[in-house]
């Protein structure tokens, strides 16, 4: 008799603030069952929704360890497919079956795609400030910690800059239209100058990252990343809107700058001509944005076809269930080439036993079978999510100083 | 004092079985709303949530007429963006938007967007059989009604055919797990037959169109639209699935057969290609599966720079409300192709007053303010959606003999 | 304490008369061992050797579970890699490795690799004859058997054609100086007029292929393709040699036949261009050849994403381990298109323990862990193989009849 | 009669350490015979397989002075050809049988080959040290020893750095587990402070030359070029593994460094685009395994009509009798660029009488018939080559400093 799935649920936690979802597929066989990432933090009951009332039935008395075909089936199930919302669903489905099969073969998931091929994860962590002095002090401190890579991003005076905490919204405006200042000249001027801050203070040897977060103009970005070429970046991350990737060509064409891009993509048309064209050096999805482990370890190889590395998604809105299989794949593909990294507060640690680990700025995952981690549900439940604005908008109100709407 | 957005609701309503989501948007005018198209049909509820719970709150106190600013500003504001939920999401918001602006403005949306082009919106229609002679006795009728292009499939004995009403599931087997077998070889080699078939017995003078429904292998479409080309279609569709788009430029060298694609889209990255590479011939988008006006209106002015036509999806899965905005985008772009028709029953008329007519195979749009159509609520209540399977998950469930998934 | 490789064994048998190299790799648990196909027929020695002095001494010791690590280091080993002597040394650790993954992890192979994507593995057989009629009632007799696809091939006479068992070889000279006699055009010439008597005799339905066999001038493939368009063949094999590789994207602007290429293929540079310019239908590497399932699943996954179908090589000369090798990898890859199958005979079955079977027209993989197929040393060492010519010399003696040596 | 080929010899031999291969192809006139390279050093073995148990027997009785035929039939007669083991097993017949012609014919093979285009070869030294000072000190020895061309490389402290002499591994572990740390960042960022330094000591006139050896993700050999690109080289060598060939045109689209590859290509595909391409400036190869002087003379002839130059690969692991194999076609082709000298030591000019000789920094040719070269065979067997490792897997044993292997 083939195992069979009795229940699929979802489950909405917060224990860092930071809303996660996380789906748990159980089976027929008592005590056997698997997690998954779903965190689409800023839609999480869209994913739930998805989860509960279309996947659940679609899925009850099929056999989990037909990972393969549940993936492909369930993909087209709603005839329109990709996006957001429904490749979430999904991914926390399909990063459960591995997690069953895991458990089932009685090995990791790393070995199930292959055995490790490093014996460690190395990982980078985010330096910010509200200057250039600030910015160098919080990379000294991840470097006494043991860290190699630091992602560096400063305030940009008067303007609500990505990565840095600095905010301009005025407080007396109703939540959903309060706005970010943002000016991409100003921003492009000022980077250039903090990397050789950077590099004067603190020499060659640390790898540093940049994050454009998508927010500038193409032509601005192809400047940057001249600009920045002289200052040796472990890689220039999003320097284009996903919309607009096509300029990728030309930018290789002006700088060697090392580039990564790929958190907001879900569809295939978005990466495949990136990486058959070999135009970024780092693949830098969310895994469960593009559906789970399966497309993800597809991906990848594709990507080591073409002499392109890996750098997962995995900052604080990956749940840790999605960060251990970020580590399982980063074990077992050649190509991998860095792990963002998120510190896990004492609450996710405990909602979540068998969350990773940092030590010397590589992360540590657990060596039982499947993901290796598991839920507390009862403890989840202590932490339940807020849907108060404005983290859910936040995204959207980025304007120029004019008031047009940014990009983000 | 400009107007305010005070609530934004969606009305679930299945007049004609199949599940329609409409967006209404209030304002602070006393009487004043629209109403928008957010249909997608198979995740219903996932939609409604996503409008509910987070575009809601987004957009109360906003004003309404700010129709790109809040399309850029909602796009983002989940950060990550596209995707069939929350691109219907947002077309329900985009359309009921246009449709208070043509109300405040005291006229119709095709008048917002131009002015008419046309004097009438041409359609076709669906016709199907279980053989040839049935098929042909559709079209007749079709054509004796008035109608000068019609869409024609048939059935593949023992195979569950798109179009055809043919099915081949087992009834002994639980919903979610009943699958309908197809075979792609034989369906190539039968259709040039249909077609030799309908021209030998209707002459030339009928259009005809046919959809491949992105069911078979790049290759065997690439041999279909070869064999087609004697037969002189008004056009052949979705010869590939979306993934499989990257074939266009192939067929293209090979065949001149006419090609419309796009039903499936819901992301730029498929179909800029196609068009700035002249591949299709008509863009077939289900426009609220893109946004909703906003992006189609400029999707028509990219196509119209390109020669491409347009050729919006408008069967039963577009809600009277969206069939209105079909219509008033066709009358007013220059490059308008076709209009694919649906035949609206009695409930769906009487719950969406000023719902569009056929006549004579046109399109007749209301001339009233803005989209020119309502919602009778109570009515709409009267008919609730159902979630039974198998309608949801029908479209996975299309197996090779063999039994691999199938891409619908 | 990790597993430990305790011997690697080269195993030469030749139960059907065909030189088969199977590669044991043994470890420190009693009783747990793995077997790979190593098997390039013509070089059988050379790749013993390869294994025995080299990957032998580089593996003792290793986590056999560390199976990317090692084809990853092992590859490079050598400095100079890729060829098809290397490759099929270090397939047959590969295989063996995830053989023996399977069996600690108690699963079959398809499992690990995401599960059963369909129910059967479907395949062709090969057809031939001395003229028309021959090969018709060849082709008769295997859908008589239940198979739904066919290789058919014709002797063109006066020729040592490929595939029909004609050979033109003078008895009177030494073998290594005995040649075949080859001419392009007549074959060009009968080989459509073979399908054209198929398909009067047999009609549309059977699913045929044929072999060109690499052996003419590029744009006499290009107008076989063409002329055998109308006789809708499953796909055509082979149409160049790997050397003209680079006339595929002009077949594909002249012709839909589909077109399946590779099992020549050893370096990634012949394959990749083909399959990111979406040039070919099916990829028929020989798994071995391109150095094992670790290279081929990265394979079949780029393959997906440009929509091109598996079609892996599976005659005689590949050993019973490298058929479960490709069954496994059939069921579990969601673009398998066909599988080659080779019927075994009794000695086959007997040294193999397991060997796939036919039932049907499709193969059957034994659901065992790991591979599911065992060898007899000791009855495969009353099997030995022959070094005699003509066989190992056998490829290089076509010749035009004007004595130029053909590529075959 | 024809002349016949009586017997095919492999000789393996080790005068200086390294395993050299010599193919000695006898014929049936007393003393008339010829020597080839065949030195694939890391798996002398597997080569000698290959030439004794098939190239010998596909050999026997034919005309040795059917060079092209012999060539193009023994390419095929293993059907997979291609690869490093086949190409210098045919590598060594070949160059023999031209050896043989020159004999035959009384002239040597650059006289053949079209006669002397120039009366030296150029030749470059390998300069290397522990820190910058010393790789000047060693650069200006060769220049007073007369060469105007040096290679530099430099070791990085702490990493197994290619080139420098410089090793990591430790050395209580078994030899096959033996591993090299190697990270690129620290190269990439040292290499241009060393030129930097031998420029500002050294002045502009010496021809500097730098080996990445394919050890950098693409993107870090791009940053490199374009960072040495003021310090003028003569060219950098190998700055992609082939794997990664297709990053050449991006390249080449940043920087104006001259290329030299391709000490690892063995198939055609490899090099055919890069040459068409224009994409490198010195072809690189390994005479002996892309097999032998017949192709080697028609890449030549290639690379000339594209503007491309010749620095065959000449270190130690090329016998003399394949160092005499690039000088004949040095002198011969139109497009020669530099060639890489091997000092032999007395062993080497013993086992080898007719050894090339370097006088101040010119290559000196034997000017007697064939590549005027000879084998003392008795003396050769007083240097047995050894099998043990670690220089055999030695390549594979290069890792970051995570573990992850490296391609050398």
């Amino acid at each position: 008799m083939p195992l069979k799935i009795t229940d699929v649920k979802t489950i909405l936690t917060a224990p860092a603030g930071i809303r996660l979802v996380v789906v748990k597929v159980l089976t027929d066989q008592p005590g056997l069952y698997g997690l998954g990432c779903a965190t689409f933090t800023q839609r999480a009951r869209v994913v739930q929704t998805a989860v509960d009332e279309y996947l659940r039935p679609f899925l009850l008395g099929k056999n989990p360890l037909d990972i393969e075909d549940i993936w492909q089936s369930a993909f087209v199930s709603s005839y329109w497919r990709n996006g957001p919302v429904l490749n979430n669903a999904l991914s926390g489905v399909d990063m459960a079956l591995w997690d069953i099969l895991g458990k089932v073969a009685g090995v990791p998931v790393y070995q199930l795609l292959g055995g490790k091929c490093r014996s460690a994860v190395d990982t980078y962590r985010h330096a910010s400030g509200s200057d250039f002095q600030e910015v160098e002090d919080q990379v000294r401190g991840f470097l006494q910690a043991g860290y190699r890579h630091v992602r560096a991003q400063v305030a940009i005076p008067g303007m609500g800059t990505y990565g840095s905490g600095e905010t301009t919204g005025a407080d007396d405006v109703p939540e959903n239209r309060r706005t970010e200042i943002w000016e991409p000249r100003p921003y492009v001027r000022a980077i250039p100058r903090l990397f050789e801050h950077l590099r004067n203070q603190l020499g060659d040897e640390v790898e540093l990252i940049h994050d454009v977060h998508e927010r500038v103009p193409p032509i601005l970005a192809m400047g940057l990343a001249k600009d920045l070429e002289q200052h040796r970046l472990f890689y220039l991350e999003d320097p284009f809107s996903p919309e607009d990737a096509g300029y990728f060509s030309q930018l290789r064409q002006q700088s060697s700058t090392p580039l990564a891009m790929g958190e907001l993509f879900n569809n295939p048309h978005e990466w495949i001509p990136l990486v058959s064209g070999r135009l970024i050096d780092f693949m830098r999805v969310h895994i469960s944005q593009i559906g789970g482990l399966t497309p993800a370890r597809k991906m990848a190889a594709m990507c080591e076809l073409f002499g392109v590395r890996t750098a997962w998604h995995g900052p604080g809105d990956v749940s840790p269930v999605g960060h251990a299989a970020n580590i399982h794949l980063d074990l077992a593909v050649p190509n991998f080439g860095i792990q963002e990294a998120h510190e896990f507060n004492q609450a996710e640690q405990d909602v979540f036993p068998g969350c990773p680990e940092l030590r010397d700025g590589y992360y540590d995952v657990n060596d039982g079978p499947g993901l290796g981690i598991d839920i507390d549900e009862t403890l989840a439940a202590k932490f339940p999510i807020t849907d108060a604005p404005p983290f859910d908008m936040f995204w959207g109100n980025y304007r120029r100083a004019d008031g047009t709407s940014v990009k983000p």
